[in-house]
């Protein structure tokens, strides 16, 4: 059977630390390892537009002798059909049986990314594209962020941690809600707290009232804490929440009850604008402040905490290359 | 002379043969055939949107060590002027013979890619843009599909056949139309049965009234076919023509009659939906079912018989891949 | 401190002198001179759009076994925040700082282009976009393109002087501006003016009343031609500066006088048509005629003049490419 990188929910915390090892390797020289990835084509299909992932996925593959193909069909040029049985007289001119086997057949895995509509849960729950190109590729697929989750961050997320507290085990994570200009899908912070119950730390997740992430995601990070004997809380008092952690991950998205309704999330971003992080929320000297970016600021998180040397936004972002190259590699040898 | 692939209707039915037994070769992994492409780059030009000929084209430079440079300039971002003695103050900014000399300067070869408008007949026949590209790039031109051809389809369809029905000679190959929501150009069908006639078949075409394919190809067809002692045949019986068929070859196009009548052409999708292609169109266990990609579902071809085991669409896709290689390597040999 | 190549002006005659003949010897096939390319990543950012800048900057890192990554952000979807200490709740969904500092983590190099706006002087002379991406990159950052300077054109320019008239030295380089249906950024002419000084020849600018280039690079490249005993001239009578000239350099470029005007842009062309630069201008059977291309046929240039042979316009757009590779080869060094 074809193996796929889909999320971090349908691996084992085992898996995880065993890529986030092999990613930590590979940035610290061990060429030798990324030697599967030589010669060999990466297809990336960008249902929504990127410019970090995109280049860092293309890094990957450049700095180990390796290709990318990217494609981006837009929105609107190359509209895929999914259903099963469907009468394709309408807007889509291929179904995903055909648009995913035959991309796999030139390249050697697919990456695809693609956002939550946030119009129906249900609907972003089903993560139908990705699962349709996992289905029918025939090579192992790979999510570039999906309606439901943003694995390879959650990988980078991790291994910024790694590197920057030595030990995991028993750290404090702080996952806090920050305001947004709009209702950002809550694939991120899904991937981000299983990365932290994954390593053994307790988890926090601060945010006001409505803004539950999805249950299937809070479920597996609870039960991956019990198990590493760790605690797993969520709370609405963001400042205390953000003090006592070594780890305050900053991230906004949308409440599930405003789902089709812009208007009513514009007016939560203005009444809940003083959850906005600031050097405030970060207590002690050796507490890293982490955000996935692209990150508003003096909106999501103030200059003077994002300047601070506790902020490791950029080491974060450099680490999805590695974490990249890491996926491919397990996928590939 | 600098030499160019522009279409089968230039070639002779044995340089045909000769560039799809190449491409077999490369496939079934003559790496050293293929060296010649290695550090060399292939710059595309995509006039009109492609993912499948601009993805298959591109991996297969990669394969064999080369590169492609892909270049969309889209219909309004980079309009060239083709006109001899034009005074250009108007929307182009830049003439064709400045820009492929240009290009023809980085790249080892320049691929071309552009539609039909379907708007004049003669237009469309006098292909300009690609015959200006061969005329000024100074490096060899290869079509990517052009208004009246699309060559390196053909070549993936023979081989497709070739490897599928093992000898070609005397096999009967029926080219159908069939309905689609508009009306669309006739360049895959020119080429798919000079592809049949050069691999030494009986060449049916079924069609409804009005749907005649352009009389150069037409003609170029029946006189392949006469010398390879096989027929060449047109009519607007579908069933019985397919049903003969040890290939049936599924494509729909607009009718010459409807050129700028979008109306006229949705009219006639109407009338002719009871030409979709089904199981009771495949006769025969070793009859292959052949589609250049992308099909609508269910209106061009029904489910059952595209997921029927006698279709043979992804590997006919795939193929794309080998004969991008073939026809590069001959150029650069 | 990070090098960078921002500019001619910000260069010594001296440093221009070297990374020519650098391309020059590369151009020659000294391939050793340009192994330092070799698996290094060059990522380009387009915030305008480009074909021959990116064609000839990807050639060049893919012929010396390097790899580009092409970022095409567009207008809209990536506006970037370059303002210290914004509140971030419009259009910019990040900040350069992020942006650029990322980049540069995936990149060995980055290279951007940006327009000048042209509403106001002093936001162009200002370069911010450039600039920004200079001082948070992290790595080398080349311009590929700016509101001010085109410092690669500029090379290519003062490369295919020397190939075409050998000594420089002495020579006679008229800049001269031709009419345009729109007003278009000065950065061209100021780098060739640059380039032309640099080398020790005599410049002269002809152009119609209020189309003065920026003090800072007359300024400069009259420097420069004291310093190597020749003139500097700016004339309004083009015929005599062209016909007595050894390089024939033409380009248009809008008044600083209409800057968001674009209607007195309109009028201006009509009034300076006869601008137009044709055989007329070209005295002397040695003389070469240059234009940074895309040129308007019959606009800028008449048909008679670019396709004489004197015109060395194609070759001169070659030698973008070679100069891209001397450009990276020194920053890498």
């Amino acid at each position: 059977m074809t193996k796929h990188f889909l999320g971090l929910a349908d691996a084992m915390p085992a898996e995880i630390s065993r890529l986030v090892a092999l990613a930590r390797r590979l940035k610290s020289g061990a060429v030798a390892e990324g030697g599967v990835i030589r010669g060999r084509i990466f297809g990336m299909v960008f249902f929504n537009p990127s410019l970090r992932t995109r280049a860092s996925a293309e890094a990957a593959m450049l700095r180990f002798g390796g290709h990318a193909i990217v494609l981006s069909p837009g929105g609107d040029t190359w509209r895929l059909e999914y259903r099963r049985g469907a009468v394709m007289d309408g807007d889509c001119a291929e179904h995903v049986r055909e648009a995913a086997a035959v991309l796999g057949r030139y390249c050697d895995a697919l990456g695809v990314r693609t956002f939550a509509r946030m119009v129906n849960e249900a609907e972003d729950a089903a993560d139908v594209v990705l699962h349709s190109f996992a289905r029918e590729a025939g090579v192992p697929v790979v999510s570039l962020e999906s309606a439901m989750e943003h694995p390879c961050q959650g990988l980078a997320d991790r291994m910024t941690m790694e590197e920057k507290l030595g030990m995991t085990q028993g750290k404090r994570f702080t996952l806090t809600w920050a305001p947004h200009v709009k209702g950002l899908p809550r694939a991120v912070p899904h991937s981000a707290i299983l990365a932290a119950a994954s390593a053994g730390m307790y988890v926090t997740i601060a945010h006001p009232p409505g803004y539950e992430l999805h249950p299937k995601y809070l479920d597996k990070a609870k039960a991956w804490c019990a198990a590493a004997g760790t605690s797993f809380t969520v709370t609405d008092e963001q400042l205390p929440a953000c003090r006592a952690a070594d780890v305050v991950y900053v991230k906004s998205w949308g409440s599930p009850a405003h789902y089709g309704k812009p208007e009513a999330q514009k007016e939560d971003f203005r009444r809940y604008r003083g959850w906005m992080v600031g050097l405030e929320h970060l207590a002690h000297p050796k507490t890293i402040l982490m955000h996935c970016l692209p990150v508003r600021r003096n909106v999501v998180i103030a200059d003077a905490a994002l300047d601070d040397l506790r902020s490791v936004v950029i080491d974060e972002a450099e680490n999805r290359l590695w974490t990249h190259a890491a996926v491919l590699c397990e996928l590939w040898r």
